[in-house]
């Protein structure tokens, strides 16, 4: 994830903006926050292809190279998104349906953004593995960078 | 999206295994599979970039060239990601719930990437506009994909 240079962006993409803003929310939305909503669609699509590359790993589906190189560059590409705007204030924990954004997100932006470059890093150390013994290697990695964003940013269940 | 070369790809991972690989579904899932589930997620997001690039070419956000150019990007990597294993045998409108996928995407796969190609090409030439003209010319092709996708590979709300 980038980090937004311009501090318009977000002023001018307030959260009722965004959450009416030609996005016509699923019946199963998560939350009634677009952005809520969305942030949780990354999430989704993050824990499917690691879903994948843990299925592969742990030798419930056979090692196939362009089986795992896509997961991992599908997994690079969605920690890499500007999703700057999906996480403006007012939507932490407790402020708005479904999320269970913690308060240290918006007090250690920096920080938060880190946790998305960690784990767009351990996605790219698993782009072109030629074995099985190298993607368990780099799961270790995978799998740290969402335990250390989860503890610190992320709250518990609603 | 790319074509799976390898059909044991998409034999290895059956929706069976799938929905069960490492994949949490939250409350909300919009389909028990979880293949399904990720591609309305996948979706989601598309809709939230495009929603995003509409506000402002609508003139209810000021244009703002950074903007624009993360959600265009955004979009673009979404369209180009390889996500066959989401599109499995069995995952029609009618064989799981919640899918809205007509039997056309499995009978003319290579007319259904095409779109996902058209989005991505779309998506791609609102990468970097200067100007909120070129944003509004933009928007047709980026429509147009959308449209032309879901008239040919999309059944009825459910």
């Amino acid at each position: 994830m980038k980090l937004l240079t311009k501090t318009s962006i977000s002023l001018a993409l307030s959260a009722a903006l965004i959450a009416t803003a030609g996005y016509a929310a699923s019946q199963t939305a998560s939350s009634s926050n677009a952005g809520v909503a969305a942030r949780h669609a990354q999430m989704q699509m993050v824990a499917y292809n690691i879903g994948m590359l843990g299925a592969v790993a742990k030798g419930e589906v056979e090692f196939d190279a362009e089986m795992v190189n896509s997961a991992a560059t599908n997994l690079k590409m969605l920690a890499s998104m500007d999703t700057a705007s999906l996480w403006l204030d007012g939507t932490a924990q407790g402020e708005v349906d479904g999320s269970r954004a913690k308060a240290e997100i918006w007090s250690d932006r920096a920080g938060f953004i880190g946790k998305f470059k960690q784990m767009e890093d351990a996605a790219a150390g698993l782009v072109d593995v030629a074995s099985l013994e190298d993607l368990r290697a780099g799961m270790g990695p995978l799998g740290g960078s969402c335990k250390a964003c989860h503890e610190t940013y992320r709250g518990p269940k609603n």
